[in-house]
């Protein structure tokens, strides 16, 4: 075996610190939200530039080929693998899925009690959000930047799953009331997506994330994460898949047409993404100085009739002002109201932002595989690799396809489950601004009987 | 007494024809309606030109200069009155008003069926519409011509009433469906109004252009309404008026007072109309638009789902594009549902535009015969008016004055009708539109169950 001819390429993927290095300076249990640039605000930050799809490409791509695809595809990685390291992969009449933790190790987590803190005398200050798991019903305290270190442990472990993205670092207004309810409302949506994930779930580091409440203990669980070996192409050795060879052409039409599939996808939800925060800002601007328009032409017509000294009906003159405050207040259901629906809306489709810029480094990382298993094909037709090697490559490669066919059906399955709780919600809270405005205008009108 | 002295001053009014030379190109029973400037015309471009509040100011004042103010005030008026041209006014518990016609002679008229005819072979065409009086059922066909002749006439004859204006002449699309509609349902607004005036509704040119249908008549009656004597200042010996005298300090404040009302007044009609008519335009394009964007962002996403091979939940599919057909409905609600909501308050406010523009006018020509009596009064005082003349002039102002505030009553009695209802029906129309979208938005919803 020519070792050196089989490396892994790294596809014009950046060179970054590996995992220690770039979280040496985490180690700060108080440390603020305002540490510039993790991995996690580098992925979007790339995304925001246009590099939509890419993702978290550089960190998730070289992360994989240091932890070891290539040793992986050849059986000389040397990993100790725990029973409750393992994850399992299942058919179920010809869907591939990952086998769902039993209904016991089913649970959520609450987010709540949003606490402003601060340390320094007040030179610094941040917000703790409270993390509740179902399971055991003892609150967690959890900063932003706890959320973010787990994400980017998350992104270097599972290579093949997308990681749900946080909420956007926002310095400005960071303390403004709405603001943190609304970061509180994303961060809840991103802990529900991950206790819905079979893997996820079930992940070691996300445990200590939601039950570790001693100082001590969670730095001693921090760096015992940070080291974890079984990461990016470690992590397939844990993956338990079924035996059945899998047919290389099916497999590729398969995962091709997903990938168009996502692109397409991708390229709808940026649109509809769009028009939500468009929408958005015109409930806050536009949409609500129309209404105040009309109220105050409104408000404007009863001062004039006030100027009637015949009073031959001061009611229509109250009538009137009545109406004007009726368009004012429909201006403030605008901003107050229809807003947000569309921010719940906005919200779910910059998950889906996030998970879908995931999806091209994934399949990436699978053709990688195929290509290989293609060369070892060769290397064996040219009596330089055996047929008994090949079989394990070929086995092992197929781990890898499993995993992510396994990963595609998920999203599958969430995107449906998602999408129409999400149109459901939505056009809820159209109909609920929509009927609350017709009850302001049906007792502005009473007043004209 | 030196009647040149006492020579009605023009106040800078533009001079005009008299009255059969400016109709004389009238007689054409078949002429089209381009022919340019009726005066009801230049009182609205007038009004166009930011010259608001002046109205017919020239036509209305310089007739009743020519039609003889002063002969009117100084009892020298040769006018022959037949017992039908007699309108009486009433004090009614201080309320002067004018005297409502008895029971049955109150009626009303319905415009429908508009018909596009021509002549010359095509090359003129016009619309005609059906006019039918209530008080015969007996249709007669009108065009717009015809309403602008009429209108010109009541100017002319009645110098302090507010002819209700007609809706603007507009030769684009003049025969398109919904501007034929539209304009007929303004016509409709005119005749209602005149049908309610207690003066106008009983007047013979108005009953001749209600009833007559033989072409011949038509002309005779024509040219008897063009020699009317009985117009401008020359109508007031018509009127028959309460005998108490009134005291010209109070009567000076209670019209001050109503100029000031219909000042301001006329400052909020605009501005409302301006927002009506703003919004018309908005559910044309801006709102309209929004939907559309939304439409389409919803339609892209259903495209990029049904890319799925899985086809996991193809009712999903559909249900997203429902809704994106939803949004479309919407926007198209906005159009033909909303805008003609606000079109109905803009026609509403679009008489007043042009009631309010009569009167600083009338008052003028009220403080004219106010002026003209203090200037008796010390013409009597220098012993050049004799104190049995100066009995009369004062009782003939008063005639002026109780016809001015039987006419403010009506105008203020018509404004509480007017606004109540345009109210009530503006905020109708509202709840309707707003229901019409909660209901299509179920309709998307409930396919998400």
């Amino acid at each position: 075996m020519i070792l050196q001819n089989c490396s892994m390429p790294p596809h014009g993927a950046p060179s970054v610190g590996n995992g220690s290095d770039a979280t040496s300076d985490w180690d700060d249990w108080d440390e603020d939200d305002d540490t510039p640039s993790s991995h996690h605000t580098q992925g979007y930050g790339a995304s925001q530039r246009g590099l939509t799809g890419q993702g978290n490409f550089g960190l998730r791509f070289s992360n994989f080929v240091k932890s070891g695809g290539e040793a992986f595809l050849l059986g000389t990685a040397k990993v100790a693998i725990n029973s409750a390291d393992y994850v399992t992969i299942v058919d179920t009449a010809g869907v591939i899925s990952w086998s769902q933790p039993y209904p016991e190790a089913m649970y959520f987590a609450e987010i709540k009690s949003p606490k402003k803190e601060s340390k320094l005398k007040g030179l610094k200050s941040f917000i703790a959000y409270s993390v509740i798991p179902s399971f055991n019903n003892q609150p967690v305290y959890r900063r932003y930047k706890h959320f973010d270190w787990l994400h980017e442990r998350l992104v270097l472990k599972y290579s093949l799953i997308p990681i749900p993205p946080l909420p956007d670092k926002q310095v400005t207004g960071r303390y403004e009331n709405e603001f943190i309810e609304h970061r509180m409302q994303q961060l809840q949506l991103w802990v529900n997506r991950m206790c819905r994930h079979p893997v996820l779930s079930q992940s070691a580091v996300w445990h200590h994330f939601l039950t570790c409440g001693d100082e001590k203990q969670w730095k001693d669980g921090k760096r015992k994460a940070e080291k974890d070996e079984l990461q990016g192409a470690n992590f397939f050795n844990a993956i338990q898949a079924p035996k059945t060879p899998l047919e290389l052409s099916a497999v590729e039409r398969q995962t091709e047409a997903f990938i168009k599939f996502t692109s397409k996808m991708d390229d709808s939800v940026q649109s509809l993404y769009r028009t939500a925060q468009d929408q958005m800002k015109k409930c806050q601007g536009p949409y609500k100085r129309e209404c105040l328009k009309i109220s105050d032409a409104l408000k404007d017509l009863a001062i004039a009739f006030e100027l009637d000294n015949s009073q031959l009906d001061t009611q229509l003159n109250t009538s009137i002002k009545h109406t004007g405050e009726t368009f004012e207040n429909i201006g403030r259901l605008y901003d107050e109201g229809l807003r947000h629906n569309w921010e719940n809306m906005a919200d779910t489709l910059y998950e889906y932002r996030g998970i879908l810029s995931s999806w091209p480094d994934i399949i990436n990382i699978h053709r990688t595989f195929l290509g290989k298993r293609k060369e070892y094909q060769r290397q064996r037709d040219e009596g330089k690799v055996s047929a008994e090697d090949y079989v394990d490559i070929n086995r092992r490669t197929d781990v890898v396809t499993y995993a992510t066919l396994a990963e595609i059906t998920h999203f599958q399955q969430e995107r449906v489950r998602d999408y129409r709780e999400m149109m459901h919600t939505f056009l809820q809270g159209q109909i609920d601004f929509y009927e609350r405005v017709v009850s302001e205008l049906r007792e502005a009108q009473a007043r004209y009987r």
